[in-house]
């Protein structure tokens, strides 16, 4: 699994206040926390920290804060062109762009973006019409993404395609709908694409949401999904992760795999 | 899900002590206590209790003494044809039989007690040549149970294919082969037969046993399994259980969607 460490976003409180506050050791102690746990990618999002006329600072600061610390590859997660562009820029290590919609254009310039900087890329399955309210949308989406960027010569292992999840306490049928999108998109090319989900989506405003995150999470490794923006703190959601992947033979089996995992993330 | 609780098997060591004890009360409380934790079914194994010769009358006994306490439907669990005979005949409700393989001779042989006893069937895709290392011969022989239940005219809402599960421990390929073959299993006919298996298995002497168990469970499940045989009295186990199906929109979400499970079987 490819993890993306949610942590690093204005949403939480603690980003908030070391944005607001200009604290380098929060953000630091938060950037090497999540590789130490399995980060392969930190997302960086200033949420709703600031104005959004100090967004694009913002950011730049939180991105030299991490990279003082480490050279971990950043996720740019942003809707703003500006703060995207400036981010590119200021990236040490090929990032990447979190994330495009899957209208042409916005594809395209996306796309355009990762081929300039080295980067990877998010591409949703949602348009202008929204979140598709079923699977096959999904899928006729996922196969414009994958034709760009074939297109564009964008190598398929720099593409992530995200099903989009939705909260399953508000729409019960859609955690269904991106299980059986992932299924189906099993094949969509050779070499696969990336299957991505932001996966604390799934249990917003969820009571259980811990236990919610982790069983949809081994639901979608089941049916091929390669890689989560997650929480990698959140211990219980590791360990199921880590078995998963035993289970699908991609860690040899000793009776400590759960340590042998985490020693081998926290050199 | 369709829960048949493992809990009244001669190889968990209360149980051992209950048989050769003839102590009903142990058996009765194990009974009353899988189902209010969710066992449609439970499983009845005298294990290596007893000597072979003995097999029979501890069955028949084991069979009555959780009557006396429950008209739940049982899962007869024995591969000596006369112990199966006596306990389909000993079995107030219609049971589960458990299990065949798919050997021609043998299946007809249990397709007729299934007919004769109005029971339902476990079968396995295993024959003379032992468990497939593979999804192909999973599936082909799963094909095989399906022409043999529709021939001999036993509805698929009575047949349960299982597609076993070995130790991850020992041989890190099959969980995944198991995973295949459930995806390409799905559709095999229409109504479909159940899927199930022997979850436990899965983490024979490995040390993380109850996180292997519901991780792959919830695998499982997100790729068609309907039924397991399982320890209803892991509670974590059931909290993933309960959560995969409320994923796929199986039952209503609620704050308390966990308790509300848990208070519908214990009515």
């Amino acid at each position: 699994m490819i993890v993306i460490g949610e942590r690093l976003n204005g949403q939480f409180k603690d980003v908030e206040k070391a944005i607001k506050n200009k604290d380098k050791k929060i953000v630091q102690d938060l950037a090497i926390g999540q590789i130490e746990a399995g980060a392969d990618y930190l997302d960086v999002n200033v949420g709703t920290a600031v104005s959004s006329s100090e967004k694009k600072e913002a950011m730049i600061w939180l991105i030299e804060a991490i990279q003082e610390a480490t050279d971990q590859p950043l996720a740019l997660d942003t809707p703003i062109d500006a703060v995207m562009e400036a981010s590119l820029k200021a990236a040490k290590n090929p990032p990447l762009i979190n994330s495009t919609q899957a209208d042409p254009e916005q594809l395209e310039k996306y796309i355009n973006w990762a081929l300039e900087y080295d980067a990877s890329i998010i591409a949703l399955t949602m348009d202008k019409d929204g979140v598709p309210n079923d699977v096959q949308k999904r899928v006729a989406l996922a196969g414009n993404i994958v034709v760009a960027a074939m297109e564009a010569g964008l190598p398929f292992e720099r593409l992530f395609i995200d099903p989009i999840i939705l909260p399953v306490s508000a729409i019960q049928t859609q955690p269904g709908f991106v299980l059986e999108a992932l299924k189906q998109l099993q094949g969509l090319s050779d070499p696969s694409p990336h299957f991505v989900i932001g996966l604390s989506n799934v249990s917003q405003t969820a009571s259980e949401n811990s236990l919610i995150n982790r069983t949809f999470l081994a639901m979608c490794i089941a049916q091929g999904l390669d890689s989560a923006i997650l929480d990698p703190f959140d211990d219980k959601l590791m360990d199921v992760m880590i078995t998963a992947e035993l289970l699908l033979n991609k860690q040899i089996y000793s009776d400590s795999y759960l340590s042998a995992y985490r020693s081998s993330k926290s050199n």
